[in-house]
């Protein structure tokens, strides 16, 4: 087998029928082969926190049983280390286990906007803001490409909730969907060139994913320039010919008998002309070429040391929440006692297409007895509908054990039937039952450490009042246990960041009137404002704010400076933004600074405050660093609707930066130039638009008032005339102008403001 | 002249030049003459709450002085009232005026919804809640018209803001028109037929209003019924061909020498059928011929009757919010102390194209002194910038004035420079020098009546911790003070209840994140969500409820009965809901019986809970009386817009009876029985969707388990991929269906089914 596939010698060979066959997979898992040509099939599988490869094909929606992979953390938990490093050294452990499964094609990172709480999948995805999802999905895709192995980035576009998710139809403007749902995908296609890309299932504005031109064509292709394959998520395709004219390469699974055909028949009748077709085809063939590279690869990869990294990273992945009386870490001779079914049982990953079978999988319980000895334990609550014990007995027993210890570690979490592709949540609540035990051991025992283990977030008012210690550790995978443990007993001190926002209520989400939607239709009526923007727009207090996260130790963020550079004219306004950060306690530990953004004063509505840079920083006890964050000019942009591109409007930003979203004690005010981005003058524009104008105003009053300015009373008509468009003006003589006097004015009005 | 005009003949004579000149008007307030053939010029004018009569145009935008008229409590006030009954005879006042200046039309009223507190003209309009708001445009029409004046009721449609009103462009769904923003054109189209229409300023969904033909001839003519005539607001029309093929019938004010001339030369062109001009011009001549009635007359209207009705309007338009410890009424010869600045310079009406001139105008400080005597008064801060006393001079005096007397009435509202056509509001507080001296004024004496006028919501978190006392007047019209001291006084015992949520925070209203848009859009993202069915939604406390208001007696609502009739089959299911009323207390009063309902659980979105009746009952003290309230079968249906149209389904409602919004003590479930709204299952069905029909679940699993009942891993996989569309899964062969075995069970599940 050649090591890779003269593409532009085969397009001279292939037959329409073979350039159609290579259009779909051949099986479910596969691309088609033509042996004729020596061009193999590949293997592409599931995989965002792990492989899930099913070499055998076992049945018919690609959901049975697959070969044991490291499960990392979900991507939900790994975002929250906010730490691109981290999630590149996962993407190379990934693409090794793929190569030793022969594997081509990792059918991830998912890279969905969080835009509601309630979306099944949101474990599957990594934040609620884009820059963050953006540097993270630049990590683990160059992590993983890095190694021969390529990526699908996935799911383009605006596929954010599960509900009627292959007919709903995501109304969504243009705005938001430059601002918030794409920039991630055009961050990681421009830093990285995925080798491919996968269409999601849903419509956008009307039109299906993957036969949506602007999607595919216009913006992916020629706007962020990406150069790989569009493949179709997993019965995405719903009229293969318009998806094949939209940009869509690869439909999967294969609609054998059906897809090719169809194909064929439009390029014979001139539907399709044969130059678009040889262009996907030509796709196709890149990135089976690539892919061959671990075809007949006979490498292996290395368990422990998978399994390791995987702990390395749950541990960086939790969240220390609260920490009240520094109740936490627990030294190791400390009387504990561990109540909650999920510490036997546990909950590490989330269901459908990314369920991955582990390698091994570690118990919370065994690994706080190898912290702390044998530790007295008590099931609290069931998960799940197994078991016999009834819930008072559960809970009297919980309540026994509490009172034995000196602290409790009380695990609770959403059960797996809560969580999954497929289908959304309906609320944020934690089981009721779970809920009753934790208020039942508390009251024995007040030292209650809650370690959370869900794939997304739940509201915590009964949960706050009775944790003195509260640790977020999502679904982090097979290590998950290994990994809380060290956060627990301190081996590992903790350097999470909340990646999504913990309101106090769902209600106060700005999706939440809005989310599902229903008849196949939902509306992005929240526009720009999801996450904390929603949350910092309406000025809601919140549960935990996005950003937040404790540590062992205690940190310093001091000397904001600020270097501004280049210039919006030219494009490459740019700023490097420095700070100071100081490990002020007693233990090594990391902190992320963040550095937010502020457009003070816009002609449009912008957020309050915007992520566009962070760094994670170690420090031991008392060391103190220099850290800069670089800003280029997106940091300040936003896509203006009027003008069809991205624009920075003059004036004040203020830059802040901080421990989270809402702790940034420093900051600096830059003043940035800019052209002005009011548009020209014309008939058209308003009064207020001309009289807001210097030379406007000088003219109309000329034309008005003989030159003298506006008295007081026509100032006043002005407010409430104002909107009227002098065009209409002069359609009935108001303000005793006619057509003739504005075409008179709008002439001079140009002339004196081109030749300025 | 002829009493009425003979049409059909006219249109037999007229030129193709003196039709198309009947198509606008002839000057800013006239219609256009043919003198030729006897066709009179009629004059329309502005007019919610009184005449706003320029017969001598003295101005080229119309808001210059007009005549003197009564001018009545603006639309916010009075709205206040809930009684129709009430705005009626306001009606018939205001068309007796109109009578008196032989003025055929009132342009009025208003009956946009209030989507945001924040919008400049809320003063000009009713409510929140467009059943309400069609209630009492049925009243006010049918008042006007019912002495042989014209109505035009504005402003059609989605007119929600000032902000860019002749541009922007109101993107809006269909559902949230057809429930929120058209209802109350619908309801007053259908009962009372207004002689005329008025087009917006704005675009809706793309299309100016004046060129829309869905919104002219579509939902209004065709569906609605309307029989009279669409005229442009003023200035609306920004291209007059497309207009009148849309249905716009007058352009107004004319662009004379533009459009008769662009409308022949469209007919010449053929552009324009004839007979599409021919219906506008009939449309014309109609109102013209009704509106020459008032041609000719020699009436006069009573100024003092009219003067009389405005104070009872005035007064029953106050809702008194606060009354700890019984503060008011404040009897006859207590010694009070008046403070505020707008008790001797009244806010009684908004600014722009509503303003009246007053035939007189009561002054509040003149008023109390002729139920309490000469009151001490100080003006505590300054409305505008007039005036020369120093804020803190002005305060120390009001505290001085304060500390003298047992009751202090403090009299606090927006200036007038806050409120008007043309600009919205920024936020919904009263000024800070009010504050401070209100503030000021309660440290001084606790006993503290606050009195508002105000045409739209303010927040009242820095006046309630102050006011033992607070009272929302409104902008009362100019018989306001005298229904404000007779409310103080005891003589009214106020009735009124609020037409408008007054929340917490200008942010929790759910069209804060949208409004008022930029970039020439704004989006309503909420959806139907608006005033209290947004706050109800999102569970948020507010400062009142909508419908809250207090009263000097005390009533009980009880012995709820629900009575059903008709069905869905037929299209005439209704309900009977009748309460008994009781005034407990001791003195006479008014109570507003409010019915809501809810339909518990829906395939859409609905609701908490939508008013659909009420009943408002005068009662002696002991009095009680039974009290109908009905619903028809649109108080249970909701727009389909899978269907196209009103659709109620099957299932529970709750029918909720009580003093407001959030007190409905009584309830009564209903179940109504209806033809299902489930679509056929077809092959694009989901598999969820025929595994929830009994025929499809019997049938899918005939064909994939031999009729053995799903396994739990098949319901478990069913929750993952049950999205999926059949046809989707018979792509690739999931589930084992092919597309041969899914047209059988297709055609199987449609024999059984219609057979069945």
């Amino acid at each position: 087998m050649n090591d890779v596939l003269d593409v532009d010698q085969l397009l001279t060979e292939l037959t329409l029928a073979e350039k159609a066959s290579l259009t779909s997979g051949s099986s479910f898992w596969y691309t088609a082969p033509v042996e004729r040509l020596g061009i193999p099939r590949i293997m592409v599988s599931d995989g965002p926190h792990g492989l899930r490869a099913q070499p055998d094909e076992a049945d018919h929606v690609g959901l049975s049983g697959s070969l044991p992979a490291t499960c990392f953390p979900t991507a939900s938990a790994i975002a929250s280390a906010w730490n691109p490093g981290l999630v590149h050294r996962i993407g190379q452990a990934l693409a090794q286990e793929a190569r030793a499964a022969n594997l081509s094609v990792i059918l991830g990172p998912g890279i969905n906007m969080k835009r509601s709480p309630l979306c099944g999948r949101n474990f599957e995805y990594f934040s609620e803001d884009p820059f963050l999802t953006g540097e993270l999905a630049v990590g683990i895709v160059d992590g993983i490409q890095s190694r021969g192995v390529g990526t699908s980035v996935k799911h383009y576009a605006a596929n954010n909730q599960e509900t009627d998710r292959l007919r709903v139809d995501a109304r969504v403007d243009e705005r938001t969907l430059r601002e918030i749902y794409l920039p991630a995908f055009e961050r990681v296609v421009k830093a990285s060139q995925p080798w491919s890309v996968m269409c999601s299932y849903n419509k956008v504005n009307g039109q299906s994913a993957s036969e949506n031109s602007w999607l595919l064509s216009t913006v992916l292709r020629e706007e962020f320039g990406f150069q790989g394959l569009v493949v179709s998520d997993w019965g995405a395709v719903y009229h293969r010919v318009p998806a094949l004219l939209a940009g869509l390469d690869l439909e999967m699974p294969p609609a054998l008998g059906r897809s090719p055909e169809q194909i064929i028949a439009a390029v014979e009748d001139g539907s399709v002309p044969l130059d678009v077709l040889d262009t996907r085809v030509r796709t196709v063939l890149e990135l089976v070429s690539k892919g061959m590279g671990v075809l007949g690869l006979e490498e292996s990869f290395d368990r422990d040391a998978h399994h390791a990294l995987a702990r390395q990273a749950a541990a960086e992945s939790v969240v220390l929440l609260k920490n009240d009386d520094g109740i936490l870490p627990l030294a190791t001779g400390a009387a504990v006692a561990v109540i909650g079914e999920f510490a036997r049982t546990p909950r590490y990953q989330g269901a459908g297409s990314s369920q991955v079978v582990p390698t091994r999988l570690d118990v919370l319980l065994d690994e706080l007895g190898t912290v702390y000895g044998e530790v007295p334990f008590a099931p609290g609550y069931r998960v799940g509908n197994e078991g016999s014990d009834d819930p008072q007995s559960l809970l009297d027993e919980a309540v026994r054990v509490a009172s034995t210890a000196d602290t409790v570690i009380m695990v609770l979490g959403l059960p797996a039937a809560d969580e999954s592709e497929g289908f959304d949540r309906t609320h944020l609540n934690l089981p009721a039952d779970q809920l009753a035990a934790l208020a039942a051991v508390a009251t024995t025992n007040p030292n209650v450490v809650v370690v959370l283990m869900n794939g997304s977030t739940v509201v915590l008012d009964r949960v706050l009042p009775y944790a003195k210690g509260l640790v977020e550790a999502w679904l982090g995978g097979q290590a998950a246990a290994g990994g809380i443990a060290d956060v627990l007993s301190g081996a590992v001190n903790p350097s999470g960041r909340l990646a999504e926002t913990i309101p106090l209520r769902l209600e106060d989400n700005s999706s939440y009137l809005n989310f599902p939607g229903d008849s196949r239709i939902v509306t992005y009526g929240e526009g720009l404002f999801i996450g904390y923007r929603g949350y910092d727009a309406s000025a809601l207090e919140v549960a935990f704010p996005f950003g937040f996260g404790l540590s062992y130790t205690s940190f310093e963020v001091t000397d904001l400076a600020v270097d501004t550079h280049g210039s919006v004219s030219d494009g490459d306004l740019a700023a490097t933004v420095t700070v100071t950060v100081t490990n002020t306690g007693a233990v090594a530990g990391a902190e992320v600074v963040q550095v937010y953004v502020r457009d003070v004063e816009s002609s449009v509505a912008r957020p309050v405050r915007e992520l566009k840079g962070f760094a994670k920083i170690a420090l031991a006890p008392g060391e103190s660093r220099r850290v800069s964050v670089e800003l280029d000019q997106r940091a300040f942009s936003f896509w203006s609707v009027r003008h069809g591109r991205w624009a920075v409007e003059a004036g004040d930003f203020v830059i802040g930066a901080g421990a989270h979203s809402r702790d940034l004690p420093l900051s600096r005010t830059i003043t940035v130039e800019a052209p002005s981005l009011r548009e020209p003058l014309t008939r058209d524009s308003t009064l207020q638009e001309w009289m807001q104008d210097p030379v406007g105003r000088e003219l109309i009053t000329a034309a008005v008032n003989g030159g003298q300015p506006a008295t007081v009373m026509q100032e006043e008509l002005i407010e409430v005339i104002g909107t009227m468009p002098m065009s209409t003006l002069a359609n009935f003589g108001g303000m005793s102008l006619d057509h003739g006097s504005l075409d008179r004015i709008t002439a001079d009005w140009q002339r004196r403001t081109v030749t300025a």
